[in-house]
């Protein structure tokens, strides 16, 4: 199941030494940390100790609380098979570093992700369509159920039943990535798929970007007991840890009393961008492209009626000041021409359609 | 020269439309950016835009700061080829990933810092000794010049010429990793390898968490023209960015008035601390261990005189509550036995002298 790298993967000794040098009255001449007395003078309300080495896994409050939100979705992910990144982008790299060697199959949708095509194809995947007969011989599925990139698309519950199943039978270790799953704006499915693992492997991980803030650059996992400890000292070997100053500031904000409101703040205000955004593409592309309207998340995906290969049109829609994402990149294989994603959620209202409707002048030309 | 597995890496189309979003006028469907409204609220006094993605290579002004100091130790090392790390074991990750296939020789000090060998070793590397016949047709050499981990040892400015000839004249990329070099004791040659590396391949990495705070995870590298792009998208791909607070805080800190005097303190008090431990060695272990004086860092290395292997002597340390490192941990062939790696910055003067007390008890038992 796991790579050949992992093969001589070792915890580091200095950091099973480090779990007993807290014992009351120990000496330690172990590790390299900095004196305390030497660390800096901190002017913040959090405590100092954030400043010094700590544990690859993350802090012990921090795990706890999303511990707590997991296992209100129904997943099996204690505190201890919970695991602080330094973004969800790093969940990623440790997966592919622990699973995937040069022509190992991994199962995905055909569009995904494409910063998670980059990282699964660095490490030498091959792709496989996720339901394809192929699939059945893939190591690990990279799936984002709910309101996926770039489709925008929620799986239902016969689906996530049925993809779990498949892994469960197939032996294949269930990797689900799932930064969207607060920013709904109508009820749909969005149980995890990992919450149908039982007794299977999977990867479950989440972000704070979408719903606090990117630039502290945390996400998390939770995975099943077989995988939890060496994705730990896969992390170890990437970063020791994450910033514990984002740790401690994320902690606070998820446990305030304010953080429900925020997400339901949130998502109204996305759900109007959505609305608004959905009302200048009937204005601008009807008759031009087709889409579905997403029911969260951050993106709309466009198939042009004319199947042009988007990348040639991004060089002139910049020209004329609008940007967007060629579908193209999210293709794990043949590029499906004619395809465009489009970020509802950063530009305003007014933006959105001096955007849109230059784009629509563009595909009007006569080719 | 690069690994196999860097074939296929391109730069992520969003990165690159990311660079031209902020043009004014630009309307960005591109992205998955948070709308900048939805962003928490910041009460601390720095600027709210470290809550947004950011990039990759890292704050302008930090990369400028860092620059300024690498160029007055005499690195060709331009802002643009400054890059900010999630600490210096991620320096070391990509670097791993930039050229290490299975079975590539990397040129290493025997002993050296045992998580640099965790990681190279993870990506398949084999060792060959630095300075050996057998590093001619190293791809990487593994370098820490600077009051080495685990022995201390601050390399001659003659030995420093002749790595950096050897590195050119066979075309192998120095990788030189440099975090002590600010917790200096007694004057030595400190001009950094990769100073005399014109024409050559390098990188050259530094931290923030010895001088600074372990806890934000910040570090930084360098790297010569034909390198650094290369790391850029290795960087992005595993982590998209560092902190942007924790980057933030840190370039307020280096660039505030005492910060040459706070190095000058640390370095003081942890002269202070080598001095009393080299007091309390001298008392218990004399006839048992030898040792060099170390000129800075943070490390002793012994030498027992009777070669056991230390990693049995640990356990029963650790019942006697004090912790060690076994040296023979820190070899990338055979175990070098009876050797031992005592930090001295963190335990205080009685700690250290009941330690080393006990650990003398240990050695003199009858075997």
């Amino acid at each position: 199941m796991f790579s050949q790298r992992t093969q001589g993967l070792r915890p580091s000794p200095i950091r099973a030494i480090l779990s007993v040098i807290d014992r009351p009255g120990m000496v330690s001449f172990a590790g390299g940390l900095p004196a305390s007395d030497m660390l800096p003078e901190w002017s913040g309300t959090v405590s100092p100790e954030v400043l010094q080495y700590g544990p690859t896994e993350g802090e012990a409050d921090l795990r706890e609380a999303v511990s707590d939100n997991l296992r209100s979705l129904g997943l099996d992910a204690p505190p201890e098979r919970v695991m602080i990144l330094s973004g969800s982008q790093q969940g990623i790299d440790l997966t592919a570093k622990l699973f995937v060697d040069p022509g190992t199959p991994v199962a995905v949708e055909y569009p995904t992700y494409l910063a998670a095509l980059q990282v699964l194809r660095f490490y030498g995947a091959g792709f496989v369509e996720l339901g394809s007969p192929a699939a059945e011989r893939a190591g690990v599925a990279y799936i984002v159920p709910t309101f996926a990139n770039p489709t925008g698309a929620c799986a239902t519950d016969a689906t996530r039943d049925r993809l779990a199943e498949d892994c469960l039978r197939t032996g294949t270790v269930l990797f689900e990535d799932d930064p969207y799953r607060d920013l709904v704006y109508e009820p749909c499915d969005r149980t995890p798929i990992a919450a149908r693992m039982g007794g299977g492997s999977w990867i479950y991980q989440g972000s704070f970007s979408k719903t606090f803030a990117p630039g502290l650059r945390l996400g998390y996992l939770a995975a099943s007991e077989d995988l939890f400890r060496h994705l730990v000292v896969v992390k170890q070997a990437t970063d020791l840890h994450s910033s514990r100053l984002s740790q401690r500031i994320v902690h606070e904000a998820i446990t305030a009393p304010g953080w429900t409101s925020r997400l339901e703040n949130l998502a109204g205000f996305y759900r109007s961008r959505r609305d608004t955004f959905e009302a200048a593409l009937q204005r601008h592309l009807h008759g031009l492209a087709s889409w579905e309207t997403p029911q969260g998340g951050l993106f709309y995906w466009l198939r042009l009626d004319q199947p042009i290969d988007t990348r040639t049109l991004l060089g002139e829609a910049i020209e004329r000041n609008v940007a967007f994402m060629p579908g193209e990149e999210f293709s794990p294989g043949e590029p499906d021409l004619g395809t465009m994603r489009l970020n509802f959620s950063h530009a305003g209202p007014e933006e959105a359609d001096r955007g849109l409707a230059t784009l629509a002048e563009l595909l009007r030309r006569p080719s």
